[in-house]
């Protein structure tokens, strides 16, 4: 247990941190590995660590990308210095014995693949959101989506592989002129109890 | 776009954190509230925030919560001062005319709750990263885990309800001499590219 973060930084990773619609800067190959080698530590089941990550910076990658995005979310993907795919690996066991050496992890996973669809999404959820954290404790600001043709990203950036795309993450400086004030929360008692 | 936070939060969000197998200490109700008034602010598609969160902390609530574990986790979550059932709505589509007032978003999860699985885990999977996240940056220590019966959890907790539980995580002060050295993570190139 160690001390609460000072205000500084709860702003900036919860309490002003806003999901951007428009985006501007650049953002090196250095930062992309510093963003990795932050989130990679935060917790999975087994530490079994199934996310794929493609940052998509290139005007060809791009060009890719753009063919399966909802019109909604094209002109700010296009103009973000950077945007992630976030997926998993739905055969992420085979790395086991490596990512978890005490034990035969492997084993508990082995069979169809239907079976580790479930804790492939959850797990490779989880790493997406470290990624939007640990973007932001990098003074990064982000824009995840939902709106997009899984099947036509798979398609452009994982064909012939066990690895599915789950959703994306726009990141650059924000512009503030993108963004609505804040929506409401739930308060705490519609969305939590304490028994 | 911000500063980098500096490195002893960066530490303490994911560097050094770990994820321990016992605990101690205690957790006020008011800590709770400030860790749901910290996450719930961090982003989920159209603001649909379908976590719920039972913050398990009496006896009471520790006995209900022990009968669907396994056996690896009970000791350490009947020890801890308290455990997180991290759940969430399908029928989170309800409350949307409240949380994304500025359209009718509820008309775009209408229909067979089947429709809303996916929606439903995924963001309730993301603000559960998100309650970890906050954890650490109030000083926590967390453990989180998949090992338990889902179904029994549900019925225990949610009984008649449209709520299903996702993952559990034990807060508190976590004792060191119930962790190992850190397990391996993917190198850059293994988990991540940037096309």
């Amino acid at each position: 247990m160690t001390d609460t973060l000072p205000d500084a930084a709860l702003d900036q990773l919860f309490r002003t941190a806003r999901t951007y619609n428009g985006f501007s800067g650049e953002i090196s190959d250095e930062t992309l590995h510093q963003l990795y080698e932050l989130l990679k530590f935060a917790p999975t089941s087994a530490n079994a660590s199934p996310a794929r990550f493609v940052f998509v910076k290139s005007a060809e990658g791009k060009a890719r990308l753009g063919a399966a995005l909802s019109e909604g979310n094209y002109d700010k993907t296009m103009s973000a210095p950077v945007t992630v795919i976030v997926a998993h690996d739905e055969d992420f066991h085979e790395k086991l014995p490596f990512l978890f050496p005490h034990t035969d992890a492997k084993s508990w996973f082995d069979g169809p693949r239907e079976n580790r669809e479930v804790p492939a999404f959850r797990n490779g959820t989880l790493q997406g959101a470290y990624l939007i954290m640990a973007a932001r404790a990098l003074g990064l600001d982000t824009g995840p989506m939902s709106g997009f043709d899984n099947a036509k990203v798979d398609e452009a950036f994982f064909a012939g592989t066990s690895i599915k795309s789950n959703f994306l993450v726009n990141l650059g400086k924000g512009d503030p002129a993108t963004i609505f004030p804040r929506s409401p929360r739930l308060p705490f008692d519609e969305a939590a109890r304490i028994v």
